[in-house]
């Protein structure tokens, strides 16, 4: 018989398949979803325990030629791999499967660990952070293995407990096993997307350096009448400090700072302009009135590609209500600075304190003290495995994938890139609006269907790369 | 007989008295020390009147004219008049009798209600702020009568009981009983001298101006990897608005701020700069290092004669232990101005109040709350009464008398001067460090001593004026 007009896809089965079992994907889902799997609570350390034990069951089932349960200083991760050919490319598969705490209780509109379908979401903690990202995974590796008999590509997954209190013992986990864990590519799913219906590969995130910075000037807090105007104030010194600290582009101040900062090529700033930023709602989610910062760039430009300092906090002086006649002996900030590729937290630490050192004025000190840092993160963008990824997701979608960073660190990530040394995916089905840490967390039921599609299709790549 | 060399001077006999009942005179001022007359204390309400009536009953003895205990609404004041001949003239004087706190009672060397003599001191809650003061006249008044039979001057005495607590009835104490209260001149003793043996009188006050500032941006924090950079950031825009506040000699910019500061005249600045000040001592007071201030004007000048404006307290974002990633919602300060002749603090509300939202950038609403304010005070001078007051002190103290400024505000001699029309002599015997606020109050015996006879002179010289 000849087919005319029509090529068979050989993933046809695989994807009918998915489709025959939508409603039977979210029902599983569901039922790992009732775990309250709380990472942060120690009433729920079984649960995370019982999490991982459940998921580990299910991969077995699905024919895992090895499961294992990883156990840290705290929570167990889960391990599973299936080795199809020693020839063929090893795609390592991260995610989590504790969850945030549900406070507050109140505010959910159906119970946190009873996940419900309203509006084609499935309402539940930790559906989208990250066990239904998870489960798109799963579900597709289940879907080439019913459909196909087998995977195109050897996989293995490393889903951890601790994401959410910080991946506290992720790196000696990546440690201690990194021959087991060796792979090609690893694929993190544990991210949003730009907007609904947008395939996105995030490809990098911006690093930090944070500093406690306290300017003493007196013993203790003085008599405004008998002192104000004779000495220094530190409260008006600190104010002034951290006022010349930008200048009137918004540009900072501070020497050397800007000395490894990657200038944006004209394709990133093309491919950043072509998305479709809505910074009307932007603003609107945290009631600002207006978008501002560095001339000459786009607000998408200053949050992804673009280090900041901002003080994220003030503290001297009298605070309560109505009035205290005092010169403050000290003033306090925290200062946080965000970092851009090639920029180094411990070198900027250092240029930031020295500078802070050098401009407080006479008749004060200050102290400033680094208290975290972490490293910008760009992917190694020219490596094929992201144009790969990239047509694997828009094949799923039907809409080109989007590269997109985040202004924010993700820790783990550079853990697992650092230690990993590979091509990091970041493919992740959320949503910016998910309340993946808030009452009322949602997973979008397409979403999920399509986001098990593209896993399918980035397998399915990968086997031809 | 004839005196060879020697003028008697009709004081003589009043001195004698003063020097011979100079250990009664403290035994005296003890048993008043006693009452605890803590004014902001309930429990002490009654202590409060039973020190007024203490008094009231010491004055009568005295052979006051007229005595009486005049209630307000919380403290009674203690009244008392000799009413000598209506064609000399009147002093009034005023005091207060009740007292500070004595937290933190662990740090008194002695009793706070059981004063101490130790090194030509008298240790004890009220001591010199304001009993002894008090007890000075009351003093000079016995010496006149025991000795001379009569006093040289009418005189009135209002001593209250709430002027730790802001002498929060005063101005209509003063409005109920002004028939009583009509004088020609007023003597307030309740400010320090100079320093140790130096008489000084008081002729100057600043103003004041108390503004509760918030900056407000967005209507929750935010995150500061998701919005840093991209929007306006209220603690660095708080920053930048206070440091603005100055120039760069010191001088504050908000426009009409100096319109009605009067210029120092070269007399005045030649009396200032012959003082004895102490810089180094007065730094050490607050553990500062360096005097600063504004351009063109010394320590003193730039404490008792120029405006300032100062933070007071900031208040924005984390202020905890390590770090916390935001973008503050808000960033609040409290701002005040001290002010000086002929500045009008509503006036200069309205100037700051209308500077600063001018000045907060887009993006961000400032919203300024004029807290309170009071006006500053130049004593006039020119008026003889000032020349005869310093002569009285210096016989006293055997050194001549300086005009002095205070920097802070003293809200009840505004509430005196304007009130009885009358010049106001701030006649104070206290020390700058005798700790009229704080554990361990010292009055100065010598002072205390010469305080009375300084005050027979005082009254001596009026009754010649």
């Amino acid at each position: 018989m000849i087919a005319f007009g029509r090529v068979t896809d050989p993933l046809e089965p695989v994807l009918r398949f998915i489709d025959d079992q939508r409603t039977r994907f979210v029902d599983d889902l569901v039922t790992w979803c009732k775990i309250p799997s709380i990472s942060s609570s120690d009433a729920h350390r079984a649960d995370v325990r019982r999490s991982a034990e459940h998921l580990r069951e299910r991969l077995a089932a699905l024919g895992a030629t090895t499961t294992a349960i990883l156990d840290t200083k705290l929570h167990p991760a889960t391990y599973a791999e299936w080795m199809v050919d020693p020839n063929k490319p090893t795609l390592l598969i991260y995610g989590h499967h504790d969850v945030q705490p549900i406070d507050p209780i109140a505010e959910w509109h159906s119970p946190p660990f009873e996940p419900a379908i309203r509006d084609g979401r499935l309402w539940g903690r930790g559906v989208v952070d990250d066990k239904g990202q998870v489960f798109i995974h799963v579900n597709a590796i289940e879907a080439f293995l019913k459909a196909k008999g087998s995977l195109p590509i050897n996989l293995k997954m490393i889903v951890e407990g601790e994401e959410e209190i910080g991946s506290v013992n992720l790196d000696d986990l990546l440690r201690e096993h990194s021959e087991r864990l060796k792979a090609d590519f690893v694929v993190v799913s544990d991210t949003a997307m730009f907007g609904r219906g947008i395939p996105s590969l995030c490809v990098g995130l911006r690093g930090i350096a944070y500093f406690d910075v306290t300017l003493r000037a007196l013993s203790m807090d003085a008599h405004s009448g008998s002192f104000g105007g004779g000495l220094v104030n530190p409260a008006n010194a600190l104010a002034k400090m951290i006022a010349s600290l930008h200048d009137e582009n918004g540009k900072i101040t501070v020497p050397g700072f800007y000395d490894k900062v990657r200038t944006l090529t004209t394709e990133e700033r093309a491919e950043i302009a072509s998305l479709p930023f809505d910074e009307a709602a932007w603003l609107a989610s945290v009631g600002a009135s207006a978008a501002t910062g560095e001339r000459g760039y786009s607000t998408l430009e200053r949050l992804w590609t673009r280090p900041t300092l901002d003080a994220n906090g003030l503290n001297s002086g009298w605070q309560g209500a109505g009035s205290k006649t005092i010169i403050p002996a000290w003033a306090k900030a925290k200062i946080s600075c965000r970092l851009v590729p090639d920029q180094d937290p411990t070198e900027i630490a250092a240029l930031v304190e020295k500078h802070l050192v050098s401009i407080a004025p006479p008749g004060c000190r200050a102290e400033v003290h680094y208290l975290h840092g972490g490293r910008p993160y760009l992917a190694p963008t020219e490596h094929p495995v992201f144009e790969v990824a990239k047509r694997a997701f828009s094949r799923a979608f039907g809409r080109p994938t989007v590269f997109i960073r985040e202004g924010g660190s993700i820790p783990f990530v550079r853990t697992i890139a650092d230690r990993t040394g590979k091509p990091c995916l970041l493919m992740g089905f959320g949503q910016p609006d998910e309340n993946a840490h808030a009452p009322n967390e949602w997973l979008d039921l397409e979403n999920y269907h399509l986001g098990i599609k593209s896993a399918v299709f980035l397998y399915d790549e990968l086997a031809r790369l």
